[in-house]
């Protein structure tokens, strides 16, 4: 089995995508091959039919999308520990999913825009640049400099996390599944990257993080 | 079995929490009794140890929250169709009901106080107006007034919903459960005490919440 992944400068691996399904697979117990690859780097996923990691090859197997991994795992290795505690717990980390794509990383990936620029191979660079202010709608300079608001807002889409976590270990309960590993994802790509720390002031959140990180040792 | 919730005048019923604990006995089967108690009126459910509705009733047991009595309702109901469909879907359920709690129901909320207290009781009134004030931080012509920024953010936040529902019918798939009854508990309320249409310019949710009211029988 092979994880292909994203790669900067230092060999920072900085997709939250990636760390997804990175985290995915060893709660199943499953240890790739990784590989990384570097934004204009696209032949080598050519193989995938599409140009975006992550991407996992399980023999003859290919599957690509954070989300489309995790619903591959969880059908092919069935006997390894859940990732979605049933059904119902797979369609609400749908939910969860898209909920930490809107609300938290679409938020962050502009106030670590410009140190995400700094951290990339230099000739990505410019790529980046192209595609992420046509997004953005403006310089990687400004939406950087919005960090306040957005760490603001980001605080505040984060209640309903904080109110979990004040009854319960984890988001699945008493031992961490894919809807913490979601979230893991966006904090381990944010310190892989920048020297902001999102929790600086959120301490059950902090703490949630460091045992997360801890346990797929990472931290 | 008995259900109490919250009345005003002409007997709406305005609380989006009652009305998840009607549509989650609905989707259990039961057929509760029903009683309609007033903000004012906390005698009538002092038997429950605590001062907040819904209360269901079942034969010697009491229960308070309408968490509390979801879960109950799993546990006590386990043949009858699922809310969760497993622990991983009660998990998140958990999660989305904080999630809707803290991002739709704490701004809808403000953006109908006015609405709310008109059509309270007289009697309620100012036992309304001054709770809700204090939480507030200010008058509720005042909350009323922010309406359009407070629309602005539950459309933003109302974001992973809408792209989910773009690939399923329900929030937890082919068929609705707890976490579909919790989001059409808010819109539910909203129409019995204001004119306003939260999702007046959406159309998928609108479609999604006039499926649903009419499957519950209340559209």
């Amino acid at each position: 089995m092979e994880l292909f992944e994203l790669a900067g400068t230092d060999d920072r691996r900085f997709s939250p995508y990636c760390w997804r399904s990175r985290f995915a697979l060893a709660h199943k117990g499953l240890k790739p091959r990784i590989t990384a690859i570097r934004y204009t780097d696209k032949a080598a996923i050519a193989f995938s039919g599409q140009d975006k990691v992550p991407v996992v090859a399980d023999g003859e197997r290919v599957v690509s999308d954070s989300w489309a991994i995790a619903c591959y795992l969880e059908e092919r290795y069935p006997h390894a520990p859940s990732l979605f505690g049933g059904e119902g717990g797979r369609q609400l980390a749908h939910f969860f999913n898209l909920w930490c794509d809107t609300q938290i990383n679409a938020r962050l990936v502009r106030a670590v825009a410009l140190d995400l620029h700094d951290r990339l191979q230099p000739e990505d660079r410019s790529y980046f640049r192209r595609t992420r202010e046509q997004r953005f709608g403006m310089r990687l300079e400004d939406a950087q400099a919005e960090r306040p608001r957005l760490l603001e807002e980001i605080h505040q889409a984060l209640s309903p996390v904080r109110a979990l976590l004040a009854e319960q270990a984890w988001l699945h309960g008493e031992t961490p599944a894919y809807a913490d590993y979601i979230l893991l994802g966006t904090f381990q790509w944010i310190r892989a990257i920048s020297a902001l720390d999102p929790l600086a002031d959120d301490r059950p959140l902090r703490n949630w993080r460091e045992r997360g990180l801890a346990r797929l040792g990472v931290a």
